[in-house]
């Protein structure tokens, strides 16, 4: 019962099996191969639109290197208080910036508000350049609390953006989750929910969806990927085998097998998460992709704990008052993933009942 | 007859099968798996001692983490000048240590030379605190002209450096090809040409000899470790799914499976020089580990390409004046790897004699 | 009616009859001069222990340059959310640390309170290493809203920083009038007020206190600023012709010249503040140091200006609900200097009565 | 007898006086003041054009901002082996474009030539993107050795690097020497010699010249200035009170007073250089601005130091091999400034004859 982190999921097989066929074979280094090559073109299809690729080796330098693109040293980049930028890549937006600064915002729900990011620019616009410039805003899609943006909601904020010359960024690192969700539940393609949203940089991560390591910034002016190539060298991701990457990416991509994975993982958080309600325990957040923040006794959360289940206790800070849990219980994070088997859930949901 | 570059080739298919073991299974993120605490084991036998470990994604990530460890952000780092850090990794080591500076030293047979050294030390040591203060001596093992500097080469070179309070970093993405060529001609062990050889950080990389992607930083003091890690964070390197990159270096340890590869790739890089000379062309450098560099006349070079050869021309900047090429020549760099096969060298050398 | 700032007032006499007495002469450079010399030991009196000395041009260089010696580049820093160090100095903090975070703080009374502070602290201590390390308490004194730290105060915040690990920087870049104020108020010493209440480092600045350029570092671990003068150089901080600034600081302490132009200040902005709650407005903030912050009503603001009184409408967020103006009024920030005359004081009361 | 630097000179009366002036008055901070605007006039009338105007505490940081503001942080910036940027800045121009590069070029009569330019230039083009991009060649003016680059010599260079795309950065901490000399010499302007001959930003500097502290920025593209107004605010160069900055620099351009005084220093040195020359003594460099560069016997050189003579042994690496010293001479640097007596220059003479 895995529902620590997606993270800690093996690879799809698919994954090793495009790795094996590349093994055997020869490729030009640093990008030049055809797979690189191949997948540039598999993107251009899905979003509708010619992009900018740079491969990162982790989420977090994909979206660090996408800020250091959209922002200068001396720029500010907004970003939800509990955002992974902020709280989680200690301090790699910083070092890649070269020391822009970011501007935590309180939220609802695990996102960003209108009102709340209209807020925090104007306090900050009055000072001259006494302060950072205004350079990003940042949204994570798929949130840290499992909730996702609607394309009305992020046309909100982009469009507020925007507006005082900012530049929007996106942290895809569950993006497939976050399009599986909308797709069914909106009917949006991949292009609807980015750079047709006003987002300028999107970091794409795989990685938790299935594949090994499969990181990327896309870039929705593509010509801009000249000179970030520059940031990216010497941040030390240009791999000089870039097919195993290219083909981890191709192979999700292939038959929609990024979405299948993506909408297992998501069906199964679904039914964690009604099988919780249905048994009395109250949900921190919506439950709309992959992870499920459920309040839950702490005898119960011990009892789960010593039948194998792994998980964690979270911070509560973004929760509503009314919301919070009581003395006796705790705010649990469950992530589920493309590996989660189906009797994992309902061995949980009986331990939890 | 792919020369271009060890990086060309694919991978050993022991790195497929241990990366097919892993996927199935779960692992936790960030370096807590069973198979990271395994490999840490696994090295300390190698080098008779415990070592800090800090994966990174390239060989240029690991050789600037290592300097940013080795170095303050206003430090000098001393190196060859037509070294790695120097003329390839496109101001990685500038980025990693925010500042510090590279200052190229002129050698001979792709080393640098105590002599060499010396002089430059001493030239800067008149000025107070007006140039960056000496910090790190960088070597390369194997070096970028396919030489090897011998134990006693290294310590004659880290004596001089310790002697100054300089600390002392190894640039081993060739070190499996250059401990192959040591061990054979000298009996060296990995400690002897490392930590007792003066060396503070060796960047050890085996994805040049087979791997698809395994880098790290080993700090031989260990402590420190818990320093860089905050470094390696911040730039991006901590990937979420550690396991395979530990599956690789494992595979690769076992049963010296790396040093079998690096083994196969020297022998063919003898091969290849010894049948150009015997064919009466000469050579840039002498060969050691797996490259080999020869002049050969440009309408040879043109003839190997028509058939198929990948090969560079390479810069001469690093020979002495009496074994440049002549106008109608060309220095070519000659890559061979653990996929090298005989018929290719043998071919190549049909084609060129 | 110059109200605006105290760093619009010219200079003290004394200050430019020290400047002339040294363009006559002639002086090593670079800060080996008699004059640092004796300033050096001119401090060690008033703080009654030996201190590092490093000048800076300007008080937010003295203030970055003493958080990048006490930071890591990625270390956290805990500053009042409207301290200079976050709010006005447009990201120097972070260029001079590369890359460490501010970490922002409400408070109460323009400062910092050790509840507050310790919730912060706690909120990130769960994380592991995904945020920047603690490392830097920052604190102002006297404050950006005019209100002094007592001694006690000072105590009970940094015991709470040195619980966990982290350093003491003090803005000090009107430690005159918190000293004026603490010395006559409390019979506090320097030293009582610094290190003595454990400050490590603290940015000394007497520009806007009557000199024209007089801003150093002064670090109560004198031998760490060997290191951090490495910091200071490549920041272009190192005058060549230092003696004109050490100058200027043995001016001010001579026989308490400093001080007395503190008190003035200090006296002029009491006499301002009693004035205006005699006339029946009321304050933001506590009048404790030479900067009034007093809510009037938006005609006589008005007729202030009209009759040539300067000065700076300021932000509301950092009082209380209770305390805030009503719609036809605004906070109004008066800075008293030591070139405020009391007929500027009277006819400004006159009008705002 | 001080000819160990113009910086250890004090300052002419003149500066003291305008300082006084502005002591009794108010001036709004930052830059704000009537004095800054009226230089901003005085310059453009000076170089014929507007330009952008940019204060910074020294000549280091004034170098280090321009380059900055030319340079992206992947960059590479050209220039003598022996600049100041190079050899005494201590990483201020990494520090401050934050990891860009700099490729020290070997030259002749401590000037860059052509040649050398154009070989680094194309020693660099043949990797991709494996070393930082060429952005910015630097030209010192006054040389480090006492010459001075003519106009044709100028454009030379910027042609050169003009056509690779490259700005051009002038260090003028001794511009007023220089621009002294070339007046005389060949009845250039202001303008001809910087960016009439493709000098993009100035880093002018008055402060060795006789002015207490007056370094500042000077850019020929002004629209450039707001841009890196931003990088100057963070690098804690934004003095509060900016008049006495501009008020220092207003009274050197008054009636050209800070041209009569590179006047006298060069005639100083003039008359130096002569009588050392006549009394048989060999110069290394040719004396063309304020400072000699002569090889005197040992004995010599101590009989100057017991009669007070202040002067620096130099180191001879930038002297062709046959102008270097015997075994028993040393080549000895003498600066003269605006405060050197005629009478040191005779005393100076009498004793090296």
């Amino acid at each position: 019962m895995n529902f620590a982190s997606d993270n800690w999921a093996g690879a799809s097989p698919r994954i090793i099996e495009a790795l094996a066929r590349g093994a055997d074979g020869i490729a030009p280094a640093y990008g030049q191969d055809d797979l690189t090559r191949e997948l540039k073109a598999r993107l251009a299809d899905l979003f509708g639109r010619e992009v900018g690729l740079l491969f990162a080796a982790t989420g977090s330098a994909a979206n660090s290197l996408a800020l250091s693109a959209l922002s200068p040293p001396y720029g500010a980049i907004y970003a939800y208080e509990e955002a992974h930028i902020v709280g989680d890549e200690a301090g790699a937006p910083e070092f890649f910036t070269q020391g822009a600064r970011l501007v935590p915002i309180a939220g609802a729900g695990g996102k960003l508000t209108p009102a709340g990011l209209t807020a925090t620019l104007a306090r900050g616009s009055g000072s001259g350049s006494a302060i950072p410039r205004p350079a990003v805003l940042s949204i994570t899609q798929a949130t840290e609390s499992g909730t996702v943006y609607r394309r009305d909601e992020i046309s909100a904020l982009t469009d507020i953006a925007r507006a005082r010359g900012l530049k929007v960024h996106m942290d895809g690192a569950r993006f497939a989750n976050a399009f599986a969700f909308l797709e069914k539940a909106d009917g949006n393609s991949a292009a609807d929910i980015t750079w047709k949203a006003g987002v300028d940089a999107l970091a794409f991560g795989l990685t938790k969806n299935g594949a090994l390591m499969a990181e990327a910034v896309l870039l929705f002016e593509p010509e801009k990927a000249v000179e970030i190539e520059w940031l990216r060298k010497r941040s030390g991701h240009v791999v000089s085998k870039a097919w195993p990457i290219a083909a981890q990416f191709l192979a999700m991509l292939e038959k929609d097998h990024w979405l299948d994975l993506a909408r297992h993982a998501n069906a199964m958080a679904s039914a964690l998460s009604q099988g919780l309600v249905a048994a009395g325990h109250r949900l921190g957040y919506e439950t709309q992709a992959n992870e499920v923040f459920a309040i839950l006794p702490k005898t119960v959360i011990a009892r789960l704990r010593q039948a194998g289940a792994r998980l964690y206790e979270w911070p509560v800070h973004g929760l509503p008052a009314d919301r919070r849990p009581a003395a006796d219980a705790d705010l649990v994070r469950l992530v589920t993933s493309f590996a989660t088997k189906e009797e994992e859930v309902e061995r949980f949901l009986a331990l939890a009942g």
